[in-house]
């Protein structure tokens, strides 16, 4: 059995690309065999059959289980914590309160809001009071339950104008201004003076949840000084870096293990009170304690999109020209300074072409819990005016909404003061889309189709430009190859769950010539693996592709310098062909497993490293969405018929991931628009009303499209990274609410600015029309 | 707290040695900080308060346990296995025996001697019939009695006697002869004929079994295609190869970890069958298992150090030069090939000089548990001999049996053609052991105690050299120097026991200027690690500690660089000082942690590969050991009351771990010497009679000798290697048994020839002698 398996395995069929002259990147690849195919998940095994362990999986002999207690209040200050009672339950093995000796650690909410582990001025509902570790997770959930917490109740204000309200109750000394910014261009006067129409109006987005399947948390192990921490976490090194200041210890004292994630989508870009408190539980027991959230704390305390407030203006010519855009936008962060109104109007800024523009941003504190980063921050809300405003242009001056885009696309990043981008494919994006959409016929036929019926439906659609998604460095990464000619891949960046694993597997493949099955992965450890920054803002492909080849051309470097010695060659004369090294000169080859240091050493390293971006130009991926509803104007339900996505992300690295992170963008962006929202007890008790599964509304699979198109516009970015390859995370969920908002106005006539687009809402505005009417 | 932590911890207060040029060795360290000092295990809180994993720690979820049926004889035929019954049990997944399609696979004992895994030919008692997994280990148990299997039982050899019968039972067709060697130099005739006193006795020694306290075995996982086993190994990567081979997997779909063991002394060197049988019943049952053998099979079934029977012939001049040394010896390694006789003759061959010497060696085949290497294969067998008879003739010419060692001292490996040795302190060992022991005066002192009392003192003493002990390649280790100035070394090798870690953590620290606590440690893991030979052999620290030190080198030739960028300085002109990177040149200055590529990269990574070994040369550890006991010639039991240890195994790495390896081996070889052997039950079932922990006596704290002295003869070995290191584990348990044995002679007049020096023994010698007397 085993010689039939071996040949099976070890045949290489793959070219293998010519090695470039030491010291010189790799140029670009012309052809690919294996990178651009679909590929199932390297992982999909253990992801699928449940053998994949993720941090919440893991037991250790001894563990505990912590939970924490919160203030059930949004603003309060403790009075007094007894735990008494809660340390003689039974199984209770540490509890730790303010008062702790082994809690004196202060946490950072950022750069001055430093504060202490458990803050006796809780300032949102869900804050830190008081933690527990016992044998069982019940034990645990009892005895936190049995600490007694007295709290003065405080005021509040928990939504953006309670916050910016005269008299307003100030979560921070200095007030419930966090952070106020202006951008402008150009001249606005003359600007909207060179409009043939020029419209304004407000919109808002609701704050949407993270909601990644598996919880938040960790499990923690101290081995004498070293802590050990398993997280559910986008960045191993991000965790790693803020555990370590935060208990004052040399990075090499902390391991963090992160190979697995439930999802993050943001929320899981750095570690939580969570870690910290589950070290220090771990710590004071001298065991093990895995603290994983609630879906309930999860929705309190770990991050969201923040809710927008935003006004735009707009000018245009007859011909279709923007002549100024102007965008007020009001963000919150919550408690603490988390970016409440971070890349808010960056669309506005970059997106289509206008030499007129202004932006004010306004982010304010509220008692919430604090925002995180989530998908492409700031952009679907600000797709969410910037679009419907779009379409309200066009049709202010009876252009078709398609055309109007395409007749203000930039070349450059107007944002960035001009900076040229590497590539641009928007153009591409909307005309593929349109064509493929079949826009300008389907938007007649839904127009006639709906006439006279309670049904009606109605087409839309959206683009974007994403701020980032170049990449970077650092990054390294490490290949090992085996003495029988298999592959070790050692990378310290996560996969998220869009495929990392799967497409570094490919460019290793493609670079060696050998099956990405071969190939065997380890990531996301920072005791095992290399730096690399945590997986978000759809980077981690073109920062990390570009790493691997470099690994992957070292390797084949040290594999052709050492057949030279074999073959008495010049090294300058040996290329690869399959599992052979060939001398061109002399025909002389040796296989690449015979290779004799290989086999003395039992295996060849080869470290890559991420190299600098291109200087001056700016790399972005582009997108566009064009979707079909159909509104029930007698009960406010909207369907969501069809969807097509067309993406440039630069090279298509594996078109299966890249077609389901488009399918599972466009669902995401189905639940901002249409579903998800917090809900606080305004003006009662300040609570969030909807903190678990059933009250907040996710997407589920019958809000999903009947027909999802995914179409990459595929243009390899040489100037961009050697791999040709930019994000698309985050582009494939900017323009989605964007576009169901227009195609419900193209159905009803009736511009629902507030999301979700839920029956509640769509009722709500559809009766007010028809009074107007 | 964190500011005072981080000064503690980032204070650079260790001189860092100039770095070589580019393209060369370090030279020796002449001088050390942190090397040769006593420190404890960096890994000794996890060890001592049980935090360490060791593979039998762990547990995954839905893990099942495994369990093996094994023959009940040495000798049988497997007629039907009836699983019926078992497979009807609760809690049962799985069961595999001979017939299982998911079984066959075949385990290659040796080469050539390639068998079923489940074959129905079982030639020793523990062979394995069938195996199980079931959801608890007495679900296991259960189920493994609960197949029925008949055997035929057949006739047996356990003995040497009985292999070298006439008419014996055959292991193998082609007959009990394993293998036969022989070995000269020199004139055999001429040798004898110029000796003044010429002496002959046989010995024998008995088998020892592996006992590590760490059960042998494994836990399996299949995630999809790939195995991952957690063993309780030597080198995860010997584990990985034999796995990969066995079930025909490439390399790198078979990761082993195994970061921890709780010892192996040779017999974990290689995995198990209960290696593949873990993996194939976790592949049929689709779950983890985990199989740990009991100790009782281990007893059986994973090796020994063999039975010896063992004649030898000196002569000697009346000044003490030896003239000829003749002998034989018989061994076996089981049922199959397992170098029954292995390097049991090297001590004859190479350790005193001699002109004229003739070995013979005859491994046989009996129907016994296959042997394994087991500290020192051959030598503490051949010492007890060759020691005894060095006594024997120093008696014959009336000379003090130091001096007559001190005599016969070799410069070249006589066994080697006359190979140099890079260094030799036997002569230093001699001497100075005698110094420290006050052998003279002792040996006096015993004599004049003795007289008149049935409590009898006596002192003896051996020397040796160790066949190996100068490592070499292949090994590659990867150091990484994190953001602030704290380290991880990443190692293929494991640390079986003797603090391989904290001398690499020494190394890593001495050479870049850091404390060893800042320096974090993975290794053993094929998946994360790089490629290095099982721990074994005396040979893990020369192996390691030069590959520590280039890869530490090579991550200061980097830091230099980039600095040299930083400053504008040429790289020549930089040195380090403690914590800072400083121009000789022009005085200017930057800090480790602040040279910009550092912080760019998040870490800088070296890579260090262990050079070759000197040609033409030899590079051999030495030792010495003197001991004094008591024997009540009423009781027969023997007392050790003091040992003095001197090792030459060039540079000291750490002198407290130097210290504790020397006492453990004293004590174990009071083990082979005293307490241990396995009794088969000879000429009735054939079956071992004392597997286990009560009837197989190990040596207790009440044997361990009131006194026990290390004394190393330091002597850095600059031409082995580049930390001056060599072999240690395996010297200090070479000339234990036999120094005792020279000394109850001393004591009592009496040789006692066969192993171990039980009262049993002791009192058939004594009685034996008195009736001759």
């Amino acid at each position: 059995m085993a010689e039939e398996q071996k040949d099976l395995y070890y045949t290489r069929d793959i070219p293998v690309p010519e090695t470039p002259p030491a010291g010189s990147d790799p140029a670009p690849w012309d052809k690919t065999t294996i990178v651009g195919t679909r590929r199932s998940r390297v992982d999909g095994y253990e992801r699928v059959s449940g053998t994949a362990l993720y941090p919440s999986d893991l037991a250790l002999p001894q563990m505990l289980y912590g939970a924490i207690v919160r203030s059930p209040y949004p603003h309060c200050r403790v009075r007094s914590v007894d735990t008494a009672a809660a340390e003689r339950l039974p199984g209770v093995r540490a509890v730790l309160t303010d008062a702790s000796p082994e809690a004196q650690v202060r946490w950072e909410w950022s750069r001055g809001y430093e504060k202490r582990l458990f803050d006796p001025h809780c300032r949102f509902e869900g804050e830190t009071v008081a933690a527990v570790a016992a044998d069982t997770p019940q034990q645990a959930r009892d005895a936190a339950t049995a600490i007694v917490v007295t709290y003065d109740v405080l005021p509040f204000v928990v939504t953006l104008d309670e916050a910016a309200a005269d008299k307003a109750e100030k979560v921070h000394d200095q007030g419930n201004r966090a952070k106020h910014d202006t951008y402008s261009r150009g001249d606005m006067e003359k600007g909207f003076a060179a409009a043939d129409a020029v419209r304004k109006r407000s919109y808002s987005t609701a704050a949407e949840l993270h909601t990644p399947l598996e919880l938040h948390g960790c499990l923690a192990n101290w081995d004498g000084e070293s802590l050990t921490i398993w997280e559910s976490t986008q960045g191993v090194f991000a965790v790693q870096s803020k555990v370590a200041a935060t208990l004052g210890l040399p990075l090499s004292r902390v391991r963090v293990i992160g190979s697995y994630l439930g999802g993050g989508f943001g929320s899981k870009l750095t570690p939580g009170k969570y870690t910290i408190i589950a070290a220090l539980l771990a710590k004071k027991a001298a065991r093990p304690v895995k603290l994983f959230l609630s879906r309930e704390e999860t929705f309190l305390a770990v991050g969201n999109r923040p809710p927008a407030q935003m006004t735009i203006k707009g000018g245009v010519k007859k011909d279709g020209t923007l002549t100024a855009l102007e965008f007020t936008g009001i963000g919150t962060g919550g408690a603490f300074p988390a970016g409440g109104t971070a890349l808010l109007d960056w669309l506005v800024r970059d997106l289509y072409l206008c030499p007129n523009v202004a932006c004010e941003t306004t982010d304010l504190f509220i008692h919430g819990g604090p925002a995180r980063p989530f998908r492409a921050p700031g952009h679907p809300q600000c797709s969410w005016a910037l679009e419907q405003m779009m379409d309200e242009l066009a049709e202010a001056i009876s252009m078709d909404p398609v055309e109007l885009r395409l007749k203000n696309i930039p070349t450059v990043s107007q944002g960035r003061g001009g900076v040229p981008y590497t590539s641009t494919g928007l153009e591409a994006c909307i005309r593929s889309g349109a064509k493929i959409f079949d826009w300008s016929k389907a938007r007649k036929k839904a127009e006639e189709e709906s006439a006279g019926s309670h049904l009606k439906r109605g087409v839309g659609m959206g683009s974007c430009v994403w701020y980032v998604g170049g990449g970077g460095p650092p990054s390294t990464v490490i290949l090992k190859l085996f003495a029988d000619g298999s592959v070790n891949l050692n990378m310290g960046a996560s996969d998220i769950g869009t495929g990392t694993k799967t497409i570094m597997a490919m460019v290793a493949a493609e670079e060696l010539g050998i099956r990405p099955e071969l190939i065997q992965i380890e990531n996301a450890d920072t005791g095992t693996t290399s730096y690399a920054t945590p997986s978000g803002g759809s980077k981690t492909v073109p920062t990390e592709a570009p790493t691997v080849r470099a690994a992957a051309v070292e390797l084949k470097r040290q594999l052709l310098q050492w057949a030279a010695e074999d073959l008495g060659e010049p090294v300058e004369d040996l290329r690869f062909e399959g599992s052979r090294i060939v001398s061109k000169a002399s025909g002389k080859e040796i296989g690449t497993t015979a290779v004799s240091r290989l086999k003395k050493r039992g295996l060849a390293v080869g470290i890559g490293h991420r190299g600098p971006n291109p200087d001056g130009k700016s790399v972005n991926p582009f997108a566009a969405q064009f979707c079909e509803v159909e509104v029930n104007t007698r009960t406010g339900e909207v369907r969501v018929l069809r969807f097509v996505g067309t993406n440039e992300s630069g090279r298509v690295m594996n078109r299966l991931t890249f077609d389901n992170q488009v399918f599972g963008g466009i669902v995401m962006g189905i639940g901002l628009g249409m579903t998800e929202f917090r809900q606080f007890d305004v003006g009662q008790t300040g609570k969030v009303l909807n903190k678990n599964w059933h009250d907040y509304k996710l997407p589920t699979a019958l809000d999903v499209p009947l027909q999802m198109i995914s179409e990459p516009v595929e243009m390899p970015d040489a100037e961009a990274n050697s791999a040709g390859a930019k994000g698309l995370g985050e582009p494939v969920t900017i323009p989605t609410a964007g576009a169901i908002a227009n195609a419900v106005y193209h159905a009803t006539g009736v511009r629902i600015t507030e999301s979700p687009l839920n029956p509640l809402q769509v009722m709500r505005a559809l009766s007010a029309a028809q009074k107007e009417a």
